[in-house]
């Protein structure tokens, strides 16, 4: 038991790094005035969303935790207690989204600034950068989970001896993560793309200026919405991950410990503790990987993230083993199986693979020059149509080898550690969360870097270094998308698993009629949801439209700067004539990119509610309805069609994305050398349009609606649990039910035979 | 059993009715020259492309048949008759499809000729060549079952009192069928769409000639697409709906007598023999239907076709009622409950309004001028891209109420009538399949007549009243879509159920992982399918556009002709100088359609069998490797993923496709009329490109890859049946197997105590 306390020092510990690692950042020069001019109005309208969105979340959050405390009451105070975890889980999210996006949008400038003097340096603060958020999101989630262990397990609470209740009352801490996730990444994903499609069609296509240019009103609302999305809504979606996968794996190795008292003692709790204690080792190593990310001049940025992320996972997978090896027993019987502490070590291993393959193949899939995105480009010729229709295949075929590989590792974890290995795999995957996360929330901070030295109008050089980190992130954010859907998949299962545990249904029988009417509904729910969140992109961008259009009409300066640079056309600045450059000059700083940063922020706030509302309504709904064994059916039918949704949508808009930037150096098609602007590129373009809602927004969204879902019916497992004691077959009555027996050496018995007892 | 002697019969009288129909549209006049040279190069056409097809599938039957016949043996013979029933199955669908074609392609330019005089007559010329393909579809397929059924109930064979032997034979019919339509709907739909493609965008995009020109060499490659897709294709594919669902319903109709032997005497066979008797009737009505269908001249064409389906639809659900409550028992008991035949006509009147009103949804997401296909249009202002995520969307939205019709539909019709009922539904759903195949074949019999009065160069008022009967058909269509896909998915789980019986299990798990894993790799294959089935358009495409281009540089006259239509732009012909004209006129006839047919059908041809591959081997290795449970998973991810899929791509393209027709007429967008040839026209277009392979190719191949599965699993499951006696519990050992027992007074038991025996 004391091992408990380990749990939220480690939190701490991570906390403490993080604390390090942001006050380094900040200490980092900015650069000149007007760098910082920027930095700030990205950094300000960043806090504006977070604001406005918290706002909202808070009512949220404040509604369902008085709905957990009242519903009911199985034990005494457990419902208040559900609540109180719910609340903590809400918090510590939204607090590791703000502290990232805090030190996210410090170190996007500093990293401007340091690229004007070298690469090495600049990936360095990128990277710190991004390791604010891994270890806050590690940290707060291992921190928050440990407090709220001491505190359930302590005298204070009347069932501190009771494990199905402390855990019960646990889950609603995933619970609290998953909301915050949720609106995360569905007002994230809505917030980047609305700003984004209003920033291209009005500022590049209508009114002719390049993209991340200071006259356009829509582009700072642009650069937070990077922050928005890839920053906080990404953390927030690991931070539901990492979080779900431990709990998953906590209520099942109760189950552990009850059905096998003898190789578990009443003191041993191993089997639940493991999961945290395998999440703080991975704080450990991630840790240590940020100390092993480093790249001298003119080295190679990719090498160096991956020295640190693949290091550390190295490192990790020989802690593990010792970690599970002393912990466990050295053998267990469940289910009539026999396990080994040596089969749970393995079903780590195989998570933590699946996981590396799972985003191996998004970067196959959807990388710069791959084959399948060559394939898309060279479809471009023949216009936008066969461009989108090679895109779609494409992200279609993807969807292959992830799910078989998913489900080898379902067959392969549960053969060597039963459903507990399921769910450990899982947290195999996700206890290097810290580094993954600072590995991921690098990419958005070189993309930032890129567009202030843009905006601020630096020196070619500076943007070609911010390049180079940037095309490394873009690398980095693909195997980053595959590793959270993979994530989500084995999290979904986690908690799928733990749920028929608490719900106390053995079987989820597809020929049962209302299982496989949940799974209809459930495969149908991702359908349905993306096309609300592409709905929901298509009405923020309008209104987005609408005020950048409205500001290039009736802000005088912008005005006359817009005709002045078209006037101009590619001519360099220092040729315009004297009155141009007055002209020109005195437009600076007129935009008003707090009124667009304040368009996406309420569209994305507003749209963002319906989805919501869909998404923690229907398993609840159905839960009450229609039983737990339809619910189960649910989950199954979201777990399978949202994890195949969300990696086609990913890597169809991954894949589009890579098509139309391989235009851009210039691309061989059919022995002809096509660039940037010619009509391929035009249809590439449309492609990518057409993917961005895609890979930021529905897609991603999906994630977090397979997640919720089932943490949903976890939490409401207790309520619509199928008591197993009423199951009682009356007089004379012939009824089928699952019991088990001991047969004498002259019986045979058949399924469905008929005893009598 | 007398009763098995009308099933025969009235397959015999159906095809009588198609014989009199057939004999009935030879006779009209064909009209002049021009219109029969045309209509026999698209007869011609249609028929090379179904010699090459059938020449391939019969070596695929033979293969398989091979295989069906060496593998094993369970009763003396029964493999050898499986392979007899896929020979006959694949045959009927083939004749059956041959046939359809045949007459479609008389029907087409006979109802073209009609229209030269009036509406009326064109109507019933078009409407009767579509009765002729579903008048085939039913005679066949009650004919080919009816005869085996006959023979395997003889005491010809050895096993004719063994019902689980006959069904298991009979089961090959059933997926003889399947495997004609897999390659009907994969290959048809690849060759309508590259011809159409290919005639597009060399034809009207490069050179500059209207829509089905006589001097475009892919016109008559697009008509023959029109029938091989459309008629060919649609009739496989219901075709194997209408016996699978009855074949599905026998199998269960066997449990249930099996499992209450006092309610059902030994000689009563009655509900197996209900389905074909529903299917029967479903002839009868359809007879009935056709004659019902009449327009006066200037009357509404839609209302003529509705009163034949509709009021046919009433009389049989009458005749249902007195065929069910005569035939069945009034109750019997079955998995402990009471069933009832009253309940047994519940679960078919379930089906059939279910059938109506997915058809309706269809209707209203995909018609001319309705909200979804409106807000497509309103996005067509920004662009391509907004265009396409417009429609997505659409599609996506689309899934959600029919599938909460079928889970509606699921839950009741077993609520009504256990597992039989589900089954049944489906029956109730596809007895009247004659009348709606002849709806859906009139649709693209009106097409081609318009195509042909296109190339024939008739007076515009001809064009005019073939686009009545076409704009009727596109609605007949959209809905006859949604109708095929939702009879897919109930056949598909009466298949299920079936193969649950047959393969001896009881439950299908998704908590035991095996299954899980199965239902992700079954939810997958219907994006592979897509991605697979979008891929072969787009290289069949491309073989189809060198070489229009090919004939356009290297036939002189052809060359020529398109240069004169150049410069005299919009000019009258009659005011072209006489030069022009006698160069234009030496080029009619010159364009090497032949060359044009031959690309389509090879490269079909060649792309339908990795996919049909795809389809019947990854069922058989899950069946074999991973056990019929992992099989069952499989079957209930395909099912969901593939409804969904189908659905959503279905409904897009359809979107799509009306989205663009919209602007043709003009149409109001915020305030301002836009009209064919603006931008916002440009950008529909790109959509109905896309939309092009996603409604006639990848989606209605997914009705057939979902009912295809559940046919080879079921035709699997003897071989790889769980042999329940095998589950025998040895000495001492406590095991858990469901079985059931009789308790008495004083005992209680709960699931999962253990008991002595």
């Amino acid at each position: 038991m004391e091992l408990f306390y380990a749990i939220p020092v480690l939190g701490i510990l991570a906390l403490v790094f993080m604390a390090i690692q942001s006050a380094w950042v900040s200490k980092q020069e900015v650069g000149n005035e007007k760098m910082a001019r920027i930095a700030k109005h990205i950094a300000d309208g960043a806090m504006a969303f977070l604001r406005a969105e918290y706002k909202v979340l808070a009512i949220f959050v404040v509604v369902v935790a008085v709905l957990l405390a009242v519903s009911g009451a199985n034990t005494e105070g457990s419902n208040i207690l559900v609540a109180l975890s719910f609340i903590v889980g809400a918090i510590c999210s939204a607090l590791a989204g703000f502290i990232g996006m805090k030190v996210a949008t410090k170190a996007n400038v500093r990293t401007t600034n340091a690229a004007r003097t070298g690469l090495s340096h600049a990936l360095k603060v990128a990277f710190r950068g991004g390791a604010v958020m891994g270890l806050g999101v590690v940290g707060l989630g291992l921190l928050g989970l440990g407090v709220l262990l001491l505190i359930y397990t302590s005298s204070i609470v009347s069932f501190s001896d009771d494990w199905g209740t402390i855990l019960t009352v646990l889950t609603g801490f995933s619970f609290g993560a998953s909301s915050i996730a949720l609106f995360a990444r569905v007002g994230g994903g809505i917030y980047t793309k609305a700003a984004d499609v209003g920033a291209d069609l009005v500022g590049k296509v209508e009114a002719g200026i390049p993209e991340d240019h200071p006259l356009n009103p829509a582009t700072i609302a642009d650069n937070v919405g990077d922050n928005v999305g890839d920053v906080a809504g990404m953390g927030a979606d690991l931070f539901e991950s990492y979080v779900g996968s431990i709990i998953g794996t906590m209520v099942l190795g109760l189950a552990l410990m009850q059905a096998d008292t003898s190789a578990f003692g009443a003191e041993d709790m191993s089997p639940i503790i493991l999961p945290l204690l395998l999440a703080g080792a991975g704080i450990l190593t991630s840790i240590l990987g940020t100390f092993m990310v480093n790249v001298k001049e003119g080295g190679n940025p990719q090498k160096a993230l991956n020295i640190g992320e693949f290091g550390s996972t190295g490192v990790l997978i020989v802690l593990s083993y010792f970690i599970i090896t002393v912990v466990l027993p050295e053998s267990w019987e469940f289910g009539g199986e026999t396990y080994t502490s040596t089969g749970v070590f393995i079903a780590t291993i195989i998570g933590s693979i699946a996981g590396v393959l799972i985003g191996l193949i998004t970067e196959y899939y959807t990388g710069f020059g791959t084959k399948p995105v060559k394939k898309i480009v060279d479809q471009s010729v023949t216009g936008a149509a066969t461009n989108i229709i090679a895109g779609l295949g494409v992200g279609m075929q993807s969807t292959a080898i992830p799910i078989i590989i998913i489900a080898a590792a379902i067959v392969g974890a549960h053969e060597f550690a039963g459903l507990y290995g399921i769910a450990i795999a899982a947290v195999g995957m996700l206890a290097n969360t810290g580094i993954q996360l600072a590995v991921d929330a690098y990419g958005p901070i070189s993309d930032n870097a890129g567009g202030i030295a843009e905006m601020a109008e630096l020196p070619k050089e500076v943007r070609g270094r911010t390049d180079k980190l940037d095309a490394v992130g873009n690398t980095t954010a693909a195997i980053g998308k595959g590793f959270a859907i993979g994530s989500a998949a084995l999290t979904a299962l986690a908690l799928f698993a733990a749920f028929m545990t608490t719900a106390g249904i053995d079987t989820i029988d597809v020929a049962n009629p209302v299982v496989m009417a949940g799974l209809f509904l459930g495969g149908m729910l991702p359908f349905l949801f993306s096309s609300m969140a592409m709905d929901s992109v298509g009405k923020a961008a309008m209104d987005m439209i609408e005020e950048v259009r409205r500001q290039f009409k009736e802000i005088p300066e912008l005005k006359a700067a817009l005709e002045v640079m078209k006037r101009n056309g590619e001519k360099d600045y220092k040729e315009w004539s004297k009155k141009d450059q007055a002209t020109f000059d005195a437009a600076d700083g007129t935009p008003e990119y707090d009124k667009c940063v304040d368009i996406s922020t309420k569209a994305s706030i507003r749209e963002m509610v319906l989805p919501g509302i869909l998404a923690i309504s229907v398993p609840t709904l159905i839960g009450f309805a229609g039983g737990p064994e339809m619910l189960g059916g649910l989950l199954a039918g979201v777990t399978v069609s949202g994890v195949l949704m969300a990696i086609f949508q990913s890597n169809s808009g991954g894949a589009w994305d890579n098509a139309k930037k391989m235009f851009e150096d210039g691309v061989e098609i059919k022995g002809t050398m096509t660039y940037k602007g010619s009509e391929a590129h035009k249809a590439a373009v449309v492609g990518d349009t057409v993917g961005d809602p895609f890979k930021d927004t529905s897609g991603p969204s999906l994630n977090i609606l397979v997640k919720l879902t089932s943490i949903v019916a976890l939490v409401l497992a207790p309520f619509i649990a199928i008591d197993n004691a009423d199951v009682n077959i009356e007089n004379d009555e012939t009824s089928s039910i699952e019991i088990q027996y001991e047969a004498p050496a002259d019986k045979n018995l058949s399924s469905g035979d008929v005893i009598n007892y």
